[in-house]
């Protein structure tokens, strides 16, 4: 990717990505509809799956996306699940991996072995809420702002340089469940956005941080607005 | 102040408040204009600086306010130091104590005993940054979003129900200078805001967090907009 510059899209080929899923899939689903600009820099190349009821495998056939399920269980080990997993990815040549709402822990061999090479998008405003149960954590806290992260991974669980990030009011009545779908609606812009980014090759990492170049179209994107004011 | 309201704040004295400082005291002179407000629900009724240099005492001193030093080094402990602020404030029946820059870190007895009397604001979006040097480290740490919070304190530093936030993005060329310096800027309309709401009686702390009846005039303020997009 380090060569890859917003000017020079067009004659490259676009970013192989691949994209694993556990569930239903909507982060997936923007990243599809962005993938599908004609301008687009990535392609998805591969969805994986750990699970093979996961409603993100109808979205994949649907949009004609090569799928597999890779079952924890079928696998002796995390190793040789994770093995399977770069397998299928190397396979396929794929240059980017997006975790999107993946819900198995990786462990620090994968992770080192796709460094800067791996993003997963988190529901909160890091380096607040890391782990599960972010929006519950969040009202109980009281926080008047939370968000989502899309970051590198690194071994240490939701860390990592950050990508983008976009906040979002949290309302005095906010459940939850009201929460989680107004920051999901952000993850489906800083998903792809992120991608979007890598693909274009403005985003590169020093000393833990991404720099960002911005100066390129659509540079005005990289905080987004959070919502208007309540 | 549990029995305040907005529409008996005409019919009652105002809030007598406390301000603690240690330094050139900003965020004092935004709650000394706050207060010259003719409907101001509060006054400042003592300022006490733990340095006799510091230039927030010229500002209480301009705007006609009562203030004290009290020198930590002139008391023989912590204890005898929190025994003389303690004294001072309750010799001018303070209500509400308010740090703003107040640079010694408090024990749990005197904590404790100004127990949801006691606000601060911190240069983040608690409980991201607790501690000191905030914005050289949310730089450090790459977030598009830092803030800046006003609390009830709590023994543990940086932590209890959050009144008050506004976010405030990070941008690519910040240093923690700048940073500091829009940061401030949200300070400067948190802090009055979150004694505005406090003295027209319209915080409430329920299970360490704090509610906050939005529903009176001014509601529309409780999460300040964070500035306009980059």
């Amino acid at each position: 990717m380090g060569g890859r510059t917003a000017a020079s899209v067009d004659h490259m080929a676009r970013l192989r990505v691949g994209v694993l899923i556990s569930g239903s899939g909507t982060n997936l689903q923007a990243l599809i509809d962005d993938c599908a600009r004609p301008d687009a820099a990535s392609e998805i190349a591969l969805v994986l799956s750990n699970r093979s009821d996961a409603f993100g495998l109808t979205r994949a056939a649907r949009a004609g996306l090569r799928s597999r399920t890779i079952d924890y269980r079928a696998h002796g080990s995390r190793g040789a699940f994770e093995q399977a997993l770069t397998d299928a990815l190397e396979a396929e040549g794929i240059e980017l991996v997006c975790l999107a709402g993946f819900m198995r822990v990786l462990t620090a061999d994968f992770v080192d072995r796709w460094r800067d090479r791996l993003i997963n998008i988190h529901p909160s405003l890091l380096p607040a809420f890391k782990g599960l149960d972010t929006h519950a954590r969040a009202i109980e806290a009281g926080v008047r702002f939370t968000g989502c992260t899309v970051h590198f991974v690194r071994a240490e669980v939701d860390s990592g340089p950050i990508i983008v990030q976009a906040a979002v009011p949290v309302r005095a009545d906010d459940t939850a469940e009201s929460l989680a779908a107004r920051v999901l609606r952000e993850e489906h812009r800083c998903l792809p956005l992120a991608l979007r980014l890598i693909a274009e090759g403005r985003v590169s990492v020093a000393g833990e941080r991404c720099l960002i170049d911005a100066a390129a179209p659509g540079g005005a994107l990289v905080n987004p607005a959070p919502d208007a004011q309540e």
